[in-house]
């Protein structure tokens, strides 16, 4: 289904894009987010949050808690970026602020080691996720475009026995408009002919589009709230399973 | 100058390779690392460890700390990888463990603030690096190939002004010769037209001489304790200053 057609005209978005939105012959390159898309992530994320609520819940309610570690998540997305590494430093950070210094050794030690058991999580697909992309890169050159940190996103794909499936990995810093862009250079190709796959319409389709390119929607079933997008855009795709790529 | 060039016929290396080193007309990419070899690094490194053993010297001498900090470095990077992130939680782990536990949580802070000073560390570029660059671009293209966080590495390069003379910017999780023929692959080009230009042996010369490239040496003044290579071996090329890259 095409979302949200009636706003398309309002856009700032090429009106030449919007009128192919459904012509996918043209495609030649098809990108996936991998967190959430191909495999489960924020559900561990959360696990894991909810250990640290509970080891912080002497200090302060669960709820006020999780807001505070979101605060210093936001706050630190520009100086460590995505990721666990990223994400164990927050938590750390909040303990020691919202505790006012009074949270002990052991207890980031706890911290550190809910951490670890993230980065060390296992990594379960997504149903239908390897029989799509065994069956559309048959027709099209396949690509992991995924946000966070380095190791642990190489990792992640090591463990979901899925990188024969993909010709190109790009791990990205941030997916922004711009590094949609530089991606699609790099992969020697003109935009109308990328289309991206993912579940984050903040991340995965809004800036795709203002980049020219096509992207398809699938929907998880939660959302990390620093990637829900208030925007009442946009020209794009939107199917509940990834099965029905085939079928676009 | 050829670096022991009677150990070669000892190597595993192919001889063809050898006989062709000073054949620098095929070279056709010509890749550098960054840290230590375009800007200071490691220097930036020691000043945070030196302030680390300084907050733990109640606990321990600072020999001692830094040898225990070493040892939880080098056994976390499976885990959490290379740079400044990972750095400041093997000081948090370090802290905790030789503390047996009583370090509190104000410095475990100036820990935290010790690595965030280092993560926005000023880029200084070595001697003579941007006219040598500027030089090469003419006839090369130029790659930068760096191990480290992707955050840090596109920050360092960004603030660096040097973006400019790269085609292509691969940060590696790590630098073993399969990463280096992924890469080579990856830039289109044969072995023996790819040049390697690093400070350190072990990461940025011989995994590339094992991959068929040829790589050039310019040794930094220090090199960190892990990175320090004990092999005897093999056919590179040392030169002194950046600059020298002109004239070979």
């Amino acid at each position: 289904m095409i979302c949200d057609r009636k706003s398309v005209q309002k856009t700032k978005f090429d009106a030449g894009n919007f009128w192919n939105m459904n012509n996918m012959e043209n495609i030649r390159i098809i990108a996936f987010d991998a967190d959430d898309t191909l495999w489960e992530n924020e559900n561990f994320y959360l696990e894991t949050e909810m250990k640290f609520c509970e080891l912080m819940s002497g200090f302060m309610p669960v709820k006020k808690v999780r807001e505070e570690l979101l605060k210093t998540e936001i706050a630190n997305i520009g100086i460590y970026g995505y990721g666990a590494k990223s994400f164990i430093l927050s938590m750390i950070e909040t303990a020691i602020r919202i505790s006012e210094s009074k949270v002990d050794a052991k207890t980031i030690q706890m911290i550190i080691k809910t951490g670890r058991d993230l980065i060390n999580m296992p990594v379960k697909l997504l149903d239908g996720v390897e029989s799509t992309l065994m069956n559309l890169q048959k027709k099209y050159k396949l690509v992991l475009a995924t946000k966070g940190d380095l190791l642990d996103q190489e990792r992640k794909l090591r463990n979901s026995g899925l990188a024969q499936y993909f010709s190109h990995v790009e791990v990205m810093s941030n997916k922004r408009k711009s590094d949609y862009v530089q991606l699609i250079q790099k992969l020697g190709v003109m935009p109308h002919e990328f289309l991206m796959v993912g579940n984050t319409v903040k991340s995965d389709i809004i800036p795709v589009i203002e980049a020219g390119g096509k992207a398809v929607h699938i929907p998880f079933h939660i959302t990390w709230e620093h990637e829900q997008a208030d925007s009442s855009v946009t020209e794009f795709i939107k199917i509940e399973k990834i099965m029905d790529l085939v079928s676009l």
